[in-house]
């Protein structure tokens, strides 16, 4: 030893295994590579190639693909970035646009977190967990506090502090529903807790049953898991489905009986084409009033982001949860862990207060704000529908209608020579036709594989951000050739 | 069990427990008080308190406390968050001071992100990247490549993901200096991992010894830890003491020695008043170059971020760190797991850039940028005396000359009367100390056993960042009431 040891002290076998075995999808291999491939075309050497623009289908990253923000929000983020520009006023009005109220808001803000550039508290500003407060109780009907107001880094980080609270021991396993956003397995990988998968039903666009959960849950059971909670995802990700009440108070009954936390990701709440959002607060607050006594013990923890709806503010990583029927013991350990990593981004806490306290009618923004809501919702319903129209011209390609969220997630059926040549290739037969199609179209969407599936189906999901809808002719083509070759 | 269960599921006792072991004083029980007295003072109802303001000096927080942000970072930050602006460059110019350097650095920057509401790649905008690693190679007169260069939320966020993947299993040991930034004691107890502290040199301005390593390190080995990491602060932090070159020499040799990765967290490299700052990467370079072929196996990870300095950009969550020597397929697991989270905040990401590649001698914006920054530099150093000014003052308090950072961390002698009442109220000396200054001055710091020090000593950190010069009184005449009531 005493000359020194030469070689590395990290490599693949001896870093966190928690790690190595966590899968995140969305990112993965077929991401990096349109990359490649964007970089490839950006430099001008893609004459090779028989696309000439990649189309990032795999990510919910609306401004990526051309959504304009939202005047209002970027109007006051500017204001709080530079207060320097408050001291002219008249140059704002007259000439910029800015109208009285996003004056206001920005000032109201200021007085809120001092300055975007300070630490706030680590649950963030108590300003804009009132606001947010005040909100939940005007789509709810009933009281919420800021005090159980946690803002966070995007709702991702939520998930995980949620998830980090709660996973004790590997025993401990936490309900995930399939397909679910990689998130959840990922997380409870790196943390080597137990995923413990109920399914969504297809057969009925992916609603979700109580009898796949129950038998999700005594499966575990019996093998010695330490049941402890149930992430629900309304709307659903990747299926966009939204849980019906009875389907809600099911879940709250289940929580209450078996003793497990209920984790109610509700991202998408704002985007619904078919069905209508109930938040689990509420559901829940109802359920309580109806039988008294009987659910008042239930934790709930119900997340929300501004990365999604029509807010779409990916990058400034805004997000919340409202913790409800906790111990203040158990609250404190939470907020001891978010304070090590100081408090989420300020200006992200800033558009989450825009977010859940828009320009209300009568006020001078309204009028633009409501506009570009109602037109980015409609181009949304639009892309969905031609995605879904052209899915309809895809041979063995099976969608249902498109419920909500950001995505579809039609079912493939594949020929068996195909899947030969996935095997060859030492990939899943989705993700070996998710390859295809992005050599063949530019066009990168993720597996179902990476989203959990039912064995032996095969699906992959789509955003439907992407402008105009000339790209889903690509996979219409692709499609088709991908069947001549293989059949 | 068919009624349901009536308690909850999540308590004290069962909830993750490496959480329920990890502490971070900073923004512990006495912070959480001092927060109250704020509340308390601001809804006027603090007539009983023998203080009119409270002075945060816990954290390093510069904008919470009245420093102003660069104006040329926030003028450019202005025009990412709304670039409509852009199409008004006249009214810009002409009315709002924005100088063309400004604009142009605004369309870089767009450039780079598309928009700073869209998420981002996972390592961070490749542009920004890149302005990261030519300012490493200015500043070291060494190549970096922009690859190696991880954009993170904060460089709090790039430690954990450092530990998160080093930490294999509970006999993973990292070296941590004592003091420390309680951020490493805290991850390492979230990922059940040892502690190898390495005590700082006290009577050598809280210098880093060899001996004092080399001992650390042998017990931890003879204890069956396996030591995969040695982190240094530089400049220190709570100590502001920077390491000279043949200390970080002397560093590399061992960690190449032994087999460490060697985690530098530089982010007070601008803070410094006494010594000079050198990069752990240049001094590695510069070894590697001295002794071709011996030292070429190191791993190294570099911190910096947009919270310290004279930026002190806090509450935007802007950091990076840069791998050297890291095996391809380890970067990879770095990779992913960062990409579960998405990516860093984009505005953020922008101000690192910022940070990075500030306006140029000859540039529009430069003038005023070197001028605010040099007042913050000298307004800090002023404080920072005054405050050391203040400490001889007080009986028993003995404290270095201001090194750097932005925290003075004296040692404090208590009389045996204090140290007894401290232990009937069941706190640590240094705590009771601190508790007591709160009541009695209005002034929030932190108890050297945040930070943990040598066994009978107590110190307490404070930052040199509240404005003024005056509440440093408050601490003199509190010290001697608390010296005449004890001794």
């Amino acid at each position: 030893m005493s000359s020194g040891i030469s070689h590395k002290v990290l490599n693949l076998d001896n870093i966190n295994p928690h790690i190595r075995a966590a899968k995140y999808a969305v990112r993965g291999e077929l991401a990096v590579k349109s990359e490649q491939y964007r970089a490839k075309l950006a430099k001008g050497e893609g004459k090779d190639l028989p696309f000439d623009t990649v189309i990032a289908a795999n990510i919910g990253n609306p401004q990526q693909l051309d959504q304009k923000p939202i005047t209002f929000f970027r109007q006051v983020a500017s204001l709080l970035e530079n207060p320097g520009l408050l001291e002219h006023e008249n140059v704002l009005t007259d000439s910029l646009g800015y109208k009285s109220d996003v004056i206001a808001r920005a000032k109201k803000l200021l007085k809120d977190v001092k300055s975007v550039g300070a630490y706030s508290q680590s649950q963030g500003a108590p300003g804009i967990r009132q606001s947010v407060a005040e909100y939940i109780e005007r789509r709810d009907g009933y009281p919420a506090s800021f005090e159980n107001i946690y803002l966070s880094n995007g709702a991702s980080s939520g998930v995980n502090t949620l998830l980090h609270t709660i996973c004790a021991k590997p025993e401990t396993g936490i309900m995930v529903p399939i397909p679910q956003y990689p998130l959840y397995t990922a997380t409870l990988s790196i943390l080597d807790a137990r995923v413990v998968p109920y399914y969504l039903n297809e057969e009925q666009a992916w609603g979700t049953s109580l009898d796949s959960i129950t038998t999700a849950y005594d499966k575990a059971i019996a093998e010695g898991t330490d049941v402890k909670a149930i992430c629900v995802i309304n709307p659903g990700n990747p299926t966009g489905a939204s849980l019906p009440a009875h389907d809600i108070k099911a879940v709250l009954k289940f929580a209450a009986e078996k003793g497990v936390v209920v984790i109610a990701d509700e991202v998408y709440q704002t985007n619904v084409f078919i069905g209508e959002f109930i938040s689990f607060k509420k559901a829940l607050r109802d359920l309580q009033k109806s039988e008294p006594g009987k659910y008042d013990h239930i934790e709930l923890a119900s997340l929300h982001s501004t990365s999604k709806g029509m807010v779409g503010e990916c990058g400034h990583r805004g997000g919340y949860f409202e913790l409800i029927g906790f111990e203040p013991e158990v609250a404190q350990e939470v907020y001891k862990f978010i304070s090590i990593q100081l408090c989420p981004p300020v200006i992200g806490q800033c558009i989450v207060e825009m977010m859940v306290n828009p320009p209300k009618e009568g006020e001078p923004s309204y009028e633009l704000y409501k506009k570009e809501y109602d037109t980015i919702f409609a181009g949304l319903k639009e892309r969905a529908y031609a995605l879904y129209e052209a899915f309809k011209r895809m041979e063995g390609v099976k969608c249902d209608k498109p419920q909500g969220s950001m995505y579809l997630f039609p079912t493939i059926t594949l020929p068996p020579k195909a899947i030969e040549q996935a095997k060859k290739e030492g990939r899943e037969p989705d993700e070996f036709y998710c390859f295809r199609m992005l050599d063949a179209t530019g066009v990168c969407v993720v597996a179902g594989s990476g989203f959990g599936q039912k064995e032996g189906t095969l699906h992959f999901r789509t955003t439907f951000l992407a402008p105009g809808t000339e790209w889903t002719n690509r996979l219409v083509k692709f499609h088709e050739q991908f069947m001549a070759e293989f059949k």
